[in-house]
């Protein structure tokens, strides 16, 4: 490709809201352009880079017997009421009207869809298992679409789903196409990706992971053990905490006008906030029903865990509790709680024989709190959110760390969810119908290719890895007007073109300087820069866009020596 | 692939809703299943089929120097009322709003979006030509969705987008993009496509040609010359009569009770309806006004060429004439017809000097008009659906013919309808302002694996060209339960596999007529038939589906003779 004739442009300046490096970098490098919130046309360069990866997921779903299918990007309603998620989703799932008046919406995932493909064809065990994917375009009506390809309304994605008739049989391919994953981001070039124990949210089913690369610009935040192999998303992570050894002390209710947060308390009863009852409020979505969720002082509330706990959806109802429902805000403690309250104990609680909490009247708290004595056996649940220096559930040490991670995988094992809602059964060994048991499995390709950009570029634009590098080799001409540095230059393009080698040649009459900074921005592997200096010195001059090789190459044989260069390159991600 | 665990099912009953020989056996081969009216998900054969088809379309479109980019499929209204698209196109196209309420729409073509991405980016003439495609899923929420993939509502087209600094240029773009749909259809097995002259409809612009697969089942009429290289779609075709010479007689008003039709007219005159004037009543839809078209009396209306002189969108009128409109139905003729009346004389009338026609009046009738005595000089257009053995317009001769065909593909001049209306410009070699001038270019791919099925099966399959066949050869274990046929099967399966062939194995242990009951479905194009009868002859059994070849071949070395007559197959599409 010749960038005289490559449509898009390069910029040194990047739109005021772009920003993390890599939508700025994609932007200013004529990658990507904006058609409407979370919604962008790619440029070849980008169409390069994704196909590349595609194909990178393709060969690695096909390894692991996947069969490649295509499911409509619009279905019927009527689909999705099956399953009940027509309802259950909300306005993420973009919903129209045909012109017969039907109800269709746009695929989001294809559970659904799976179903109702496999469903009637596999009637047999004998069937099973079996694995069905389509790499295909998405949307989800993202309420805060940002970060460029990161977070997007429309988006590629791999969604893979696996039938199977055993637990164990899922199990195993889970486990498959665990593998398959590391090998794809691997080969993809992306570095920093870790798997985390997850929560399923909408997807139902119980074991969960996604895969994170890690960035300080991620969205989500995970509890990784600096000493063991544990990893988990925050919503998932376990929180363990030890209290230090006190001794109990009689209850005794105190005047405390105006101590009504942590920090007040604190300063009042001079005490360390590990050793109050900090009470958080929330209502239940299906009734308002409230919930006081009580953790230690220092501790927040894991509103995932809380609400997998309650089984159902919930909100924060801080600063919308009223006096009817017998709870008072700043004030509120386990003592005397109103009985139409759904309370809940956080583990950290557990074992401090003395704690401050409210005393449900209003400037008043109680010390010496003893829940075994004073309240009894009250059931301890995990909903705090773990933190940095917590107690790893694994190793036992308090060696858990929070990092930031862009998930670009996730691996779902459904159970019988869909299978059992749209009555799609096979008949075992017995004669018995049976549901199958599903797993499903994602990964967002531009999303994938926006983090390895994230992850690998420097100030002046992305280093793309040579797996997914929209070309493998830049050829600057520096003097575009010189008709001997322009002849060897198109030879050693249609040389290494020829040689299979996927060569990007910028022709243009430009000066270096700009010539390198779009250079740059391109993050092409390989660069090879020609002019009459070079030429003078019979050579081109070779270097890495990574900075790890620069080298004066003979012009004679240059073609092969670069695509030595390229192989080797290319032979670092051939896993 | 084993067919044991290849997702799909074959059966030999085709659904009743199956009108055309492709949707049946494409719906009885398991290579497809409907999910809603013009929507269908794909089982893995589909997908493999499309996916050769797309990478067919890819390398010809690189060939000619085409950018592959995406656009979204959803777009946002905005970018559609600039072209003023979004409402003059009508419940085609699906639209939404999203969650914050703004205006959405679905892509059914992308000018606009193509307009979008190059505009700002190509700012020079230095930059031009050049040509950006995709291929992507579209919806058209099409009122008649028919014949299995020949006809959906969604769908995956290739959609290219060429712009230019001139005419001259865009016409060579143009012969450039036409040979490239040659090599495509060629390569991809379709045998009978011929490219036909088109009518542009809704694209805007002038010249554009359609690619017709010839076939009885097609939707589309195309006018063929037998004698030259003329060929026109029907809604384009001129239409030319040579009108045998004739005298004039005085005019005379005739009472003519009850006869209405050309018909009656015929029997009442004891004339030729070639010596008719037929009236055919239309209105337009911007403002109802009553248009009669005029032409000979055994000749047909052609609304797309009526439509295109009037200029606007038009409808029959035939049954809702109201005497207030001054038009008598059955009766109308070009004598003293009433002056609201938009009236249209085809050139078929031209050069009759006697005709029968209506006088206006019930019950009356004319005979001897002749136009140019009586009327005087009127404009003469081609209005007529041309007819088997009219004359061809460029050779002259009685020589057209009517044919049906599939549109498998299409290619239009734009002009400047989208930059003009989109405000895109660049600067010429003088440094003024121009608009880009536009050519488009689009392939169905699923119409065109569906189009290559209906033109090439037999009653028990699809005969696949290997070029775009789900595999290259199937392997028929007739005795999977024996231990020794197996393990012969699984060698030739790995070996082939190992030597880059695509192999779907029959490892079942079924009946050999229902095994290849089943390959006849499949179509793939070399069939290996392995079983305890062949090994005694130390043999396989090799076959053509399309029955060219059969032959035993010696076991030792079969995969090397194999893979070779592949490669021969391989070699007639290397073109």
């Amino acid at each position: 490709m010749r960038v005289s004739k490559l449509l898009g442009e390069r910029f040194k300046n990047a739109p005021s809201d772009c920003l993390i490096d890599s939508h700025k970098l994609m932007v200013r490098g004529g990658y990507m352009k904006y058609m409407a919130n979370g919604i962008y046309s790619l440029f070849m360069p980008t169409k390069r880079i994704t196909r590349k990866i595609e194909n990178i997921i393709r060969e690695e779903m096909d390894k692991i017997d996947g069969q490649e299918v295509m499911f409509p990007v619009v279905m019927p309603a009527s689909l999705w009421e099956k399953s009940g998620r027509y309802s259950s989703i909300g306005s993420e799932m973009a919903r129209f009207k045909d012109r017969n008046n039907n109800n269709m919406v746009l695929g989001m995932t294809h559970e659904e869809a799976a179903v109702h493909l496999a469903k009637d064809t596999a009637q047999s065990y004998a069937n099973y298992p079996f694995m069905i994917y389509q790499i295909q375009t998405k949307f989800r009506d993202e309420p805060r679409a940002r970060g460029g390809l990161i977070r997007v309304r429309e988006f590629t994605m791999k969604d893979a789903y696996s039938f199977h008739t055993s637990q164990a049989d899922l199990e195993e391919y889970y486990e498959r196409c665990f593998k398959a994953y590391e090998r794809i981001f691997r080969r993809a070039g992306a570095k920093n990706v870790v798997s985390v124990k997850s929560d399923s949210g909408m997807m139902g089913g119980s074991i969960s992971h996604e895969f994170m690369l890690l960035a300080d610009i991620g969205e989500d935040t995970l509890a990784i053990c600096s000493e063991c192999d544990y990893r988990a998303n925050m919503e998932a992570a376990d929180c363990i905490v030890e209290n230090a050894p006190d001794e109990a002390i009689p209850l005794e209710k105190i005047h405390t006008p105006n101590a009504k947060t942590i920090d007040d308390l604190e300063k009042f009863f001079n005490a360390d906030a590990k050793h109050s009852c900090k009470a958080v409020m929330y209502q239940r979505n299906s009734d308002d029903k409230y919930i006081v969720a009580f953790v230690r002082g220092d501790l927040e509330v894991n509103e995932t865990k809380l609400r997998n706990y309650i089984g159902d959806d919930i909100h924060p109802a801080q600063d919308i509790v009223t006096e009817e429902c017998g709870i008072v805000p700043g004030f509120t403690g386990p003592l005397n709680i109103d009985e139409r309250v759904i309370v809940v104990y956080d583990k950290s609680l557990s074992g401090i024989e003395s704690l401050v909490c409210g005393a449900n009247e209003v400037d008043y708290h109680y010390k010496g709190l003893n829940i075994k004595r004073d309240l009894g056996d009250v059931t301890f649940t995990d909903i705090a959110k773990t933190f940095e220096g917590a107690v790893c559930p694994v190793c036992g040490k308090h060696s858990i760390t929070i990092k930031r991670g862009i998930e670009v995988g996730n691996i779902f094992q459904l159970g019988t969810k869909y299978t059992k809602a749209m009555d799609m059964t096979y008949l075992d060994n017995k004669g018995e119908a049976q549901y199958p048991i599903m797993g499903c499995y994602g990964i967002g390709v531009g999303r994938l290719a926006a983090s390895v950009c994230e992850e690998s570029h420097d100030d002046y634009g992305p280093v793309w890895p040579i797996s997914i590098a929209p070309w493998q080799v830049e050829i600057c001409n520096l003097r575009a007007k010189d008709e001997n540095v322009s002849n060897i230059c198109e030879n050693l393009y249609n040389e290494l073109t020829n040689m299979g080698v996927e060569v990007l040649y910028d022709d243009r009459a430009v000066r270096p300087g700009f010539m390198f900074a779009d250079a740059d921005l391109f993050g092409i592997p390989v660069r090879v820069v020609i002019s009459p200096k070079t030429i003078d010195r019979n050579c081109c001059e070779v270097s890495f866009r990574d900075k790890s090789f620069k080298s004066d190459i003979p012009l004679e044989n240059s073609a092969a020596e670069i695509k030595k260069l390229v192989d080797k390159l290319l032979a670092e991600y051939n896993i």
